[in-house]
Order: C-alpha cells, then structure tokens, then sequence
C-alpha cells in the first residue's frame, strides 16, 4: 500500500514562486518515495504533477488525479491515474481522505475546504508560508478542539517533505 | 420552490449564548418564510431545528437535515425532512449547493467546509460575532479572487436574517 | 420527521400511461400523507411532481427534487424543495438512501442503479408492471441473498401506494 | 494517462470458480498494461487484486481500490493504491466513471448498481457468463435507448480481456 502525499492550491497559479514550490513538491513527493494525489487540473496541481512527473516518469503509477468533472480530458498531462468522479466540488473531501498528508501551496476557498476536510480526518497539513493566499494564513492555528496540534508551516517544498517524512514513512506494509 | 436558509456551526454547542443564538435563528429563518436546511445532528444544528420547530409545528416540512450517514435516527428531533446521504462530511456540500444564504454560529472545521464551499457556489454567507469558534474570525474576509464581497458579520440572529432578507426574497415564484 | 416515498424512471416519458402513472403515483403519495423524493429532473420525475403538486398546492413542503447538477433552474416546476447536489449520478444513491420506499415507473439504466441502490439499502421497492422499460423485468426477482424478498408489482399507483402503505405507517413519530 | 479497467463483483465469492475468473482477470489486466480498478475490498475484488499483484508485483501503482469506508485498513492486503472515500456505496459511481471498461463477475445489487452506472456513463461493460449471480443475466441486454449496443458477454477472463482490448488500446496518449 502506497503513501500517498496530496497538494492543493490553485488552478490559477499566483505567481511563478508558488508555480516553482508546487512543481518541487511534487518532485520531492516522487523522490521521497510517496505518491502524488491532488485535484488533477491546472495551475498548483499541474505544477505539482509536472514535478513529480520529471521525476517519475511515464507510466509511474505514482501521479493520480481525482478531478470533479467525468471529462477524463479535463486532467493535465501529467497525471497518470485519472479518477474523474463527476461528483464536482465534493471531490475535495475523497482527496483529503485518500492522502496521509496535504501540502498546502497559496490557495483560496477550494483549498480552504480541503484544509478543513484534512483536519477533520486527521492528516497531517503543512502549509508553505511566504507564498501569497489563505493557506499561510492558517499556520499555527488550531482549527478545533478535534486536535492538539496545529496546521503546520514550512518555507518551501523540501522542508514541507523534510516535515511529512519525520512523522510518515515512505511506504507503509500492511499486517 | 421554497427558499432554503443553511445554519451551519458545532455538533457540539461551545456555550449557551451560542445555543441560543442558533435557536433564535432557527425562529428568524421560519418567521421570515424560509425553509431551515443543516446537518440534521445535535449542538448548534439541533439548537437551530429546536427552534424553527417551535415556530413552524409537527409536519410543516420546513425543517432539513442532511445526515452524514444512512440512519435516518441520527437525526435530532426535530428535523421533520431527514435526507440521510451516506456520504460523510461530503455532505457538507449538499448543504452549501442547497442553501441560497448561510449563517454561521461559532463552529471548527466543519462549519469551515462549509463557509468554503458556501464561498465557492456563490452563495451570501454571514457569520455571528461576538461567538467563540472559527466562523467570526472570517467576517471582512474576501477567501479569493473569485467574489468582490466578503463574508459577512452580524450581532445576532435577527440581524443575520435580516442581512439575508436584503438579499434575498423570501420565497421565489419560477417561471 | 415525515415518511419519504421516492419516485424513480426516466427524464424521457416512454409514453403517456407512463406519465398518467406516475402523476396518479404523486397525487396518492401526498393524499397518503407521505411525502415525495425524486430526482426533481423532467418525464417522470416531473410528471409524479405536477401530480403531488396538485394534490399538495403551493409551498407543501412536500415535494423535493434531488438534482444532479449544482442549478437549482434544472428542477421541474413543481418541486418545492431543491436539493441541487451537484454530485452527478452519484445523487441517485442519495434518494434510495433517503426514501423509506420507491415506486419505480418504467425508466432505464438510472432507474436500475436506484433499484440496486434500494435494495442495498434495505428499502420496499415496487415496480409498476405493464409498462415498458426496466423496472417492470426485474418484479418477483430476488436481486442478492442480502434479502429474503424480492422486488415488487403493483398494476398501478393506487395499488403500488396501497402496497406500501401496508407495510409502512404515514408518518412515524420519534421517540 | 493509464487505461483503467474496472473489476466489479461481490465481497462475498459465491464460488471457487468465481473467485479463480477473478484472479485471472486482474492478470489478464496487468499482463496487457492496463490498471485495475475496483472496490477495493473482499470477495471477487479481492481476487482480483491478488491476480493482479502477482503480475504486477509490490509498489506497482497499477492496482486501485475505491472504498466506501474512510478507513485504509479495510482494503485488501493486495491493493497499492488505496482511495478510502467515505461515501458509501456512491463510490460504486466513482469506479464506473472512472474504467474505461468494466468486467463484471458474478454479483449481486452492488454490481448491479455499478453495470447501470458504466451504462450512463458510456463504457464497454462486459460479463463473465456461465457464473452465477446478476451480472452474466444482462447479457444481450441494452439496458435503455441512450446506447445502441448491449451488455457483452465473456466465457472467461482471457476472453473479457481479448474483447476489450480489440476496443481499446492498453494506454493512451494525451496531446
């Protein structure tokens, strides 16, 4: 059973800053040996699989997409496993309940929800500060009284990672 | 087509203003000719069915509660329409695609997904100040570059509806 | 909390006994004192609203479409109570899970998953015989070894809601 | 993108026979490059998983399982990819939007819930006949008027694959 990592941001990128960390996350992700789920589209998640992709490879089996839309040609070009669920915004919960972490990369109202839906489900969030959008702004904070801890913040991709492996190993065995 | 009024917050109720509060809006929202539509469980959603029961009656088909899960007997008593989803948090969707306004009464991540997904389908959102939990410290806030508004802060449930009723016409006849 | 009775077929009336059935099956539903679920969409759907709606009379609170799409404008004019899931297909899971029994109505692939959804989720399924389309082949079929029954036939909505109403009371009332 | 062949019967194997045409099927998908998808949980999934796993082997990324629960750990010990969604049996709708084709084995109601769906949603669904259960009884069948083909039957797994490749190439390129 695989690890699995997810990023959400965006589908319009901010700026080439958060292009670039989202691109060098997915890159450590595959490097790290987890693999890469995120919401399949444009902007932070294309940038994010493109990392992952240069690392990985075609056919890796390691860059999944789970899109809103049933349209599989809604996907970016480097996603390698298209789970397109026609089931629109709510899609963001099955993607926050697949990963074992989010990294949280600039992001509005969309990555807004999936922040939540990563708390409530237990899994560990690290947000990248020093990027514009809402995710930043969540650093530290305690959501709830759900948990004890907080959203976590890092100052770029590597140290996000560096953060993720200290508490999850790259692939878990079953049994 | 009857016009639905979300009421979102805490399973469970952070104190007795905060309960009052959601029963008070339970009240505004049937007095004003709006049907009540939440999660269908105990705390701030309960508090809110309570009262737009005591307003609306046994029966009056004026009080949703969309369920989680599938036992129509998680439902508080006094939800008189109870969809059970199956769905987990997911419905959370539901709820804010459902609702043409939302108020929010205090809450943690949860009533977080909420106000995100409330903010994505374009929908009013007004938060009550003055209550502790998460929904009050986004009052002003604008979660993207999607909208020009922001959402909304009001002092109670009577001046969150009537913030709503600005907006929103009690009933909307279709052509 | 109100006894739900679902109306599943198709968004295309196979022809007119059709849609003659299924607004007879809104008008029983309302006289019954249940309440009615459906997909909210047109052809059957529709035509099992205009008849609770006639029956029930504007603002019941007694007629609720679930709709695939997020646009509350795709709801046939009768319903009272949107509920835009916009969650695709994925809502007809949503109406079998909702609904204490279904009323199937001819109807196609759709209907099947509503019939199988049903089924699964325990609930009294009657099908009208001697109207093309699907739900008519599956009458006397016992569909898994989960249940000891089988799908049901009734000749007409008099008889389907008569068949029900023998196993299930108007209204339940909850402790 | 990898061509996703989806693998749907019950978590219950009726018989050994069932269960061998199963586990031929996740190798049969393997050995021609495609990934398998299914419901990740006992039964015909499991076998099918397992088939699969032998090909493919550890770490693969070409063997999916979709969930109904939130938990991990209800998936079988042969699935790499594991999408727990928490949305119940509405994953049935994730799997078939999801395939590019299905093989249907045996079964009961949730198989049939996931034919209707890979129907709706336009994907060449193909049944092992000579099985027990639902799914070899839709063969020859055209569920309604939307497609113009039928339901295909299969003598066994080498034959299911041999059909659906002959309509569509291990994997796909993007442009």
């Amino acid at each position: 059973m695989t690890t699995l990592i997810g990023v959400i941001g965006s589908s319009v990128v901010e700026n080439a800053v958060t292009a670039d960390t989202a691109c060098e996350t997915g890159r450590e992700i595959v490097r790290r040996g987890y693999t890469l789920i995120c919401g399949g589209l444009g902007g932070v998640m294309e940038a994010a699989c493109r990392g992952a992709f240069e690392e990985a490879g075609e056919g890796s089996g390691r860059i999944i997409g789970v899109l809103p839309g049933r349209d599989r040609g809604d996907a970016n070009r480097y996603v390698d496993i298209v789970i397109p669920t026609g089931m629109g915004y709510a899609r963001n919960s099955i993607i926050a309940a697949s990963a074992d972490a989010v990294v949280a990369i600039g992001g509005g109202s969309g990555t807004l929800s999936e922040i939540a839906y990563a708390w409530q489900y237990g899994k560990i969030i690290v947000a990248v500060s020093s990027l514009p959008g809402i995710s930043a702004t969540l650093i530290g904070r305690r959501l709830d009284a759900r948990r004890d801890d907080t959203v976590r913040g890092a100052r770029d991709a590597r140290e996000a990672l560096a953060l993720i492996a200290s508490q999850l190993p790259p692939r878990r065995s079953k049994n």
